[in-house]
């Protein structure tokens, strides 16, 4: 570690602990949440390793966080960023093999964040990037991949033979939209422009819905009776899902994986509970990583991987913003989510 | 059939189909939703048998059904009614041998209602009395019994150690009490008035939460802590549900088996469903039945029936009201239903 200097520059979270507000991952001021800071380089020991950055990743589960709204405290002064890729620069005595291995870097289960010039994290948070992968697809190989695996997984598991995803222009939505394609699964898609109906459907989605038209509510009549899908992977979370899953046939799932508006609709009513038997849960990524088997997150490590190595996948990077910018230029970059990834390069 | 007479009096439905409200099981004035009339008695064919009916009972789904928000289409001109106990004085060729046998009789599951001096429903809806069980026991012998079984059964195959059950001073929660107790659960309860307290501790009640004192947020936070319940079973659906469920731990679970309040609460926010893995489902014994085997229902059946007749559970019967008077009085009757079941006598 001779040659690793001692400080680096990082965004720092600015608070402590929960906000206890819920209003979603919209951005008006990264400098309300993080600060541009030198700080030491972190040490790592035992298992850890230290990643030195190539590119960070910002997703809304990092807005999430460093608003105080995620399923873990903040810890004010340390680096914000889950995901981001680099190279293993130093590592603890038990994780020494890993040092020059160029790797996808996760944080969300603990350690010091991405959105810095190195980041640490134990050695089981790093996945070795195989050849053939760009570093812009090894920024951001877990969250949003992972997350889609994980789900059209989920929905293939419990039966379905078709299943709507709201926010259908996500980065997310098109992941999962070639996936589910190829399992034979049909998607209904929501979107709120009709500009993006034909990229969505070029993505393989079987139904797109516009939620913003005035006969939606017909189409989405139509398109229940058609597909019958009997789940709703939901990253929006507001009326509009609400009206969908009430729309739904008996024995649907609500699966919230995000909150993207602040809109809080209402329970379902009685019969859409317990005389339809339908039921309203949540999904996050960290819950299933913990619980899967240690084959079942290298089948999902290797699919991911191989669907970016060979073109099934790809990374739509809509703007890099050197970090030292990022609290002056990244709220606005995010006005135009759906254009694809926001990465922060060191 | 020769000396069966050939018309009947019984309480009709005023309407067809759902009305589209959700105003839960109160009941301003019946007559508004069922009217005594003469009709024709039954004439049962094939699996059906046709029973005079002893005692006809009145749960608050059958008041959920007469106003249309109940899991079936209302059938204008039919009698209302789904439970009763009475005696088999007809059958289509394939039930003949049931004749004479004193019955319980279900007709949620189709047939003509109990709410009449007759009822006609399908063999496989009747469960003949033992010996030693009285006839107002056997009048209210599967909705409460069967669902107490069914959700004890259920809160104990979950895995929880411990329950919340809201309404906790109504029939059903009392038959809960006796039956958790006996299994090893410790259950929560609560009420709205002080004076049920004693008499709940007395059925087997763990915890009894008064949520109309000051001190309810205090006591609720004390009682999870310490009983860690992750099963609520909700026949209430009002916002002091959804609190009791976000002070719930990780892997809560939600089900909703009856909707007592017309307050409607929010969906609970992205941090319960998402990161504390907490869902939000119903409860149907219609679905419990058809969906358990021959061999459950058959003990189910049996461990009900026993438990009355070893006097471990009672129907406290606040009031008997003959059939005619029902409507002017029935209204009125149920304003103190927590004071026993009310039952109708043709």
């Amino acid at each position: 570690m001779t040659d690793l200097p001692t400080k680096m520059k990082a965004l720092i979270l600015n608070h402590d602990g929960y906000s206890g507000t819920a209003e979603g991952p919209s951005l008006d001021d990264l400098a309300r949440w993080v600060t541009l800071k030198e700080i030491d380089v972190p040490n790592p020991t035992d298992r850890q390793v230290l990643v030195e950055m190539t590119y960070a990743n910002v997703n809304p589960s990092d807005i999430h966080y460093i608003k105080g709204e995620y399923g873990k405290p903040r810890d004010k002064g340390m680096p914000a960023g889950f995901e981001g890729c680099g190279t293993v620069v130093a590592a603890g005595e038990k994780a020494g093999d890993m040092v020059g291995t160029r790797v996808t870097v996760s944080t969300s289960q603990g350690g010091s964040g991405t959105w810095a010039e190195y980041a640490m994290t134990d050695m089981a948070s790093v996945i070795p990037a195989s050849e053939g992968l760009k570093d812009e697809d090894a920024a951001a190989l877990i969250v949003n991949p992972m997350t889609a695996f994980a789900m059209v997984d989920l929905v293939e598991q419990s039966g379905a033979h078709s299943f709507v995803m709201t926010a259908g222009s996500s980065q997310l939505g098109k992941l999962m939209a070639s996936l589910a394609r190829e399992r034979g699964l049909h998607s209904i898609a929501t979107v709120r422009r009709e500009e993006h109906r034909s990229a969505l459907e070029g993505y393989g989605v079987g139904t797109v819905l516009n939620t913003e038209r005035d006969d939606f509510p017909d189409m989405l009549k139509q398109a229940m009776k058609q597909h019958a899908p009997t789940v709703m992977l939901d990253a929006v979370g507001d009326t509009v899902s609400a009206r969908i899953f009430n729309a739904m046939p008996p024995g649907a799932r609500w699966i919230l994986y995000g909150k993207m508006s602040p809109d809080v609709p209402s329970l379902p009513d009685l019969g859409q509970l317990v005389f339809m038997k339908k039921s309203i849960e949540g999904f996050w990524l960290s819950q299933w990583m913990s619980e899967a088997s240690p084959e079942e997150r290298k089948r999902a490590f290797q699919t991911v991987q191989q669907r970016f190595i060979e073109g099934k996948w790809r990374t739509d990077v809509a703007e890099t913003l050197p970090l030292a910018e990022a609290p002056a230029r990244l709220a606005k970059a995010m006005e135009g989510m759906n254009r694809g990834k926001i990465l922060l390069r060191p």
